[in-house]
């Protein structure tokens, strides 16, 4: 078997799986040190900021804006090494992993594989339905939107044009009601202008909800106003249901009704993206790895779990912390922290989760957010919203596209990027 | 057969076949009349500025910056019908069309089908280039220099490694010349700092021109202006040589040199894109539509083609007008006036092309303009070029993205948009 291209420095290697908020937090601060060796293994070259994805969907941003090369990130980090490559089997016993690119040894492991779309065992719904969790499935939402409206244009049958325009959202946290909000915002404002040959007032935007209020990690106040611009902008907002079956045509609740629509919107669970061969003892709720409160692996001191992939039980937290980019940011500053002062050290810091708060926009200019002291929604929630988001989104130039687009979609109730780029099939395979 | 669903309005009919550079200009002359009704037919939902195709294959641009929803840019238009399909076949005599979304029939069909690239005929070569007429294309190009530069990251044996990293660009016209710019530019300031484990010394960049001198159409002054400025940036230029075959891994030439290159990009010549179903008898040199002076396809009146895909013999242009934009877009204005006349006027406009002048950029700041009555070079000439693509480029947002782009480019040599976006496949088909 082939071994993967890294050279052997004489200097402990950490690997590090995955460069979503954990991964990339954790590379960043080791790569500054000479400690070890770090490898980050993704099968992107980039890193996703998954919060702003439904707005890629959407077609409010390119994904070029939420999206950043590693290479760019770690242009200054000189003790890094990245490759793009997919990760195909662990051997914790042994010490090395599988990948396309050929097996890749290692002193330190950290599984920073992040969370996939749940469907909960339905086969049927997962062939069928569009989950967003990653930027190439946002990508691909945006295309199926404008697709169908223009094959509604050419349909003349009422009911099946009624499945090309309808779209139903499954899942009321915040990015079923932050995609509820931007598909009723298109109604609104694009869709007539792009389309006056369809009558908009046709299009039917359902949210569909298993519990009995939206947001349900957030406040009541929160998940009352969230759920009143909803209605004010049109959504049919159904709580308390579940979608039992798809067909592709048919949206099947478990009241009994059905809804036609050609497009299910999947954002009503995600479950851990362990990698293969973990053994079974080491696996915790919800498909994530247990980890004690160091992130260690249960029986392995040098393999670690962190962000959503892993799941920390406590008394405050009895399935592990939410699966949110604060818990994964801060998890791997603690893991870089430990790993820093060594392995042996006494003196480790258990992991601490401080929570700074939880925020949703709805549409193009209300937010809702949640703070640990306040609690506010509306306008001045939104522009608290967009500052939070742009803060975190890395490079400046990125900063500035983004802040662009936004001001420019405020003033002018326009999206921009309402284009079906279809991808040429690579020739050479 | 199913017919398109198109209202009938009682006006006569016109259906444009293509939304480039031709087809558009006419569509937004004709629908701001009431005259006739407008039907513009693309297979796809946007309008492509071509000019600009390279810059998204060197990662400089999105494509969202240089490409236009054509619902967008027809908002204010009320009279066009914009339907978004593949035309499988004209039939002239019985006045219709044959589509991907049913039967459409005309009173005057306009042909604005463009260009398609030329491969004289090889198909190895027409099966394992990289050509860029479309901006898929161009993405997909964008992809694999990131993805082959990935790959010889993980390559030990050096022959292998030079293949991933070498490129041949295949055609000295403008396109070739800026693209090869571009590729040096990249070696140049964003290889080093993103690949500190490959050594940039070994990419080597060929341009291959069959004439014995680079931009055929322009002046001698801005033919020597490139070829200087190219090989100061350290490209191999190979002029009197032609490409003669290509196996995926070697480039051949005729004069039995071979160069190791995983990726040829190929802007060695263009064909009409004529329709399928057109009489033997209507088509011109290069498979192009032959036009008389009008515009208007031998033996038919109600029938034309204009732009790339039409040849209009005259003394001075033997071979029908260069397939540049300038010839569509006056092409267009041309039969937009003579439709708007309508087809029995005796005083309709014979087309005569007025030469605005043609340029061609290479790298980050130099240019090389030839204007009837100047001919130019260098930083001013850049600086003009880019002037007079930004005024080109539609709508507002677009231009200030581009500029953003641009300075900053200029500002920090660095092109920001280096991701490997590989498409989703649709799960729905």
């Amino acid at each position: 078997m082939i071994k993967i291209n890294l050279p052997e420095l004489g200097k402990e290697r950490v690997v590090i799986i995955g460069g979503g908020f954990a991964g990339l937090a954790l590379a960043l601060k080791l790569s500054k040190l000479n400690q070890y060796q770090v490898v980050l293994l993704d099968r992107n070259n980039y890193h996703q900021f998954q919060p702003l994805f439904y707005q890629v969907a959407m077609a409010g941003l390119e994904p070029s804006s939420i999206v950043f090369p590693f290479r760019k990130i770690f242009q200054k980090n000189k003790n890094i090494y990245i490759r793009i490559t997919e990760v195909t089997k662990v051997n914790l016993e042994k010490k090395f992993l599988e990948t396309s690119l050929g097996v890749c040894n290692f002193d330190h492991l950290v599984i920073a594989t992040g969370a996939d779309t749940n469907y909960f065992g339905n086969q049927k719904l997962e062939s069928l339905a569009i989950s967003m969790k990653t930027v190439s499935e946002a990508l691909f939402l945006r295309n199926a939107i404008l697709d169908d409206y223009e094959k509604a244009l050419s349909t003349t049958d009422y009911e099946e044009r009624q499945e090309f325009i309808d779209i139903v959202v499954v899942g009321g946290g915040p990015t079923g009601v932050e995609v509820a909000g931007a598909l009723a915002e298109m109604r609104e404002y694009v869709l007539p202008k792009d389309y006056p040959e369809l009558d908009c007032r046709e299009v039917d935007i359902w949210l569909v909800q298993g519990a009995d209020s939206l947001l349900k990690g957030m406040s009541e106040n929160a998940s009352q106003k969230a759920y009143d611009f909803l209605e004010k902008m049109g959504v049919k907002i159904k709580l308390n249901t579940r979608v039992m079956n798809y067909d592709g045509g048919w949206v099947e609740m478990d009241d009994g009704s059905k809804i036609p629509a050609k497009k299910v919107i999947w954002a009503a669970g995600v479950k851990g993206a362990a990698p293969f061969g973990l053994p079974q003892e080491v696996m915790g709720n919800g498909n994530r790895v247990a980890v004690n409160e160091f992130n260690q692996v249960k029986g392995y001191e040098n393999v670690y779990a962190i962000g959503d992939v892993a799941t920390m039980v406590s008394e405050e937290f009895p399935y592990g912390h939410p699966q949110v980019a604060q818990v994964a940011i801060q998890q791997a500053k603690n893991l870089a922290f430990n790993l820093k002062k060594g392995l042996k050290n006494k003196n480790k810091h258990p992991f601490k989760y401080r929570d700074l708060g939880s925020m949703a926009t709805i549409g193009r200019n209300k937010a809702v957010v949640d703070l640990p002291k306040f609690k506010f929604s509306g306008m001045f929630a939104w522009m608290v919203w967009l500052l939070v988001h742009l803060f975190q989104i890395l490079g400046v130039r990125n900063k500035v596209i983004i802040f662009f687009n936004w001001v420019w979609n405020y003033l002018f109730y326009d999206q921009s990027l309402r284009l079906i780029i279809r991808p040429k099939i690579n020739p050479r395979k």
